[in-house]
């Protein structure tokens, strides 16, 4: 029962809204290149056809670069193009069915927004918590409020699983969630709308190290 | 390489902005009590968890009642309940995919609709072609116009493959998708939004016949 292993420090979530026309893949090679250490695709408006597309062109640039690819919401996707693993919110397929449908070596990460939802967090099937939104965000329609410091605190104290914050994180505030223990920083449009998704990258490692 | 036998005589699609807030499985299992031989689960909107639930209800009426489901687009939401298939479309999955994904046993279906998408149909993969539009529709946004009756021939013609009709089908027209050679008639609205919906499959059911 041996896991993928990934490291959640800079966790690069894609909007292609965000990226100014350029090429998904090139964005996110270049946000690797500057640090980021863990991609999730994540588009909820593409046809399928187009999402297996761009994760075989995201598998491209990310496999030589050693870098996992988790896919959000569709475990189909993810066995399509053999993805590395999927992430999945309060409202998507069950974890436990993720992790029966993609097998042991899979990485299975899983939202969590408030502390109640601990209670159904399963060790044995979620390999990492993302829990948020830990600032205010505009690139998530539907985001719930941010959470405050003491309940990001009990959540991190509480799970026994890694962590990464996500919600408004960008370089000038990434010393916050550092401070209350999550293990990492997931990031959208800090790096995907960047003018230098590089250059942002190592600005956001910097900034959480 | 045994598939699983089924009849595409009346195949219904669901559609759950049609069934005026009645339970889909309630009129999914009178529809199929009224003679419908097939369902196709087609949601584009739901969430996973939504879609996944939904799924398993319909499951819970067709399987006592012999009629296979299968669903539109979502091999994750087929693998997750262990429906009988997937229906997909030009944009969605490749074909091939979905086969390799689903198994042998699995019921694999391809909506075709110009006759120069044919040639990419490979007839160890398909089990059955959906066609259309045959008449105008106002249940998909995005249908194209509908095809003529020289091109349904055709398709049937040289699919080699089960064909059933889609597209703007009801009580009134059935008669016409069986003179082209057609193997069965799909409808949404006809049954979906039938005050009673195991009377308009009847009904459809002569009307074909």
């Amino acid at each position: 029962m041996t896991r993928r292993p990934f490291d959640l420090s800079l966790y690069l979530v894609t909007d292609p809204a965000l990226v100014r026309g350029r090429p998904l893949e090139a964005v996110v090679a270049a946000a690797v290149d500057g640090g980021a250490t863990l991609v999730q695709l994540r588009d909820k408006t593409a046809d399928t056809g187009a999402l297996i597309a761009t994760a075989a062109r995201l598998l491209d640039v990310l496999r030589p670069r050693g870098v996992p690819l988790v896919i959000n919401d569709r475990v189909d996707v993810a066995l399509a193009v053999g993805a590395d693993g999927v992430h999945v919110g309060q409202s998507d397929m069950p974890a436990a069915t993720v992790r029966r449908l993609l097998g042991e070596h899979a990485i299975v990460g899983l939202s969590v927004t408030r502390e109640a939802e601990l209670a159904a967090v399963d060790p044995a099937v979620v390999d990492y918590l993302g829990v948020g939104p830990v600032f205010a965000t505009a690139t998530k329609a539907d985001a719930a409020a941010p959470l405050d410091d003491a309940t990001i605190r009990r959540i991190v104290a509480a799970s026994r699983l890694p962590t990464v914050g996500i919600g408004g994180i960008h370089a000038g505030n990434a010393g916050r969630p550092r401070a209350l223990g999550l293990d990492g920083i997931a990031v959208v449009s800090a790096v995907c709308a960047a003018a230098d998704p590089g250059a942002a990258a190592r600005s956001l490692r910097a900034a959480f190290a």
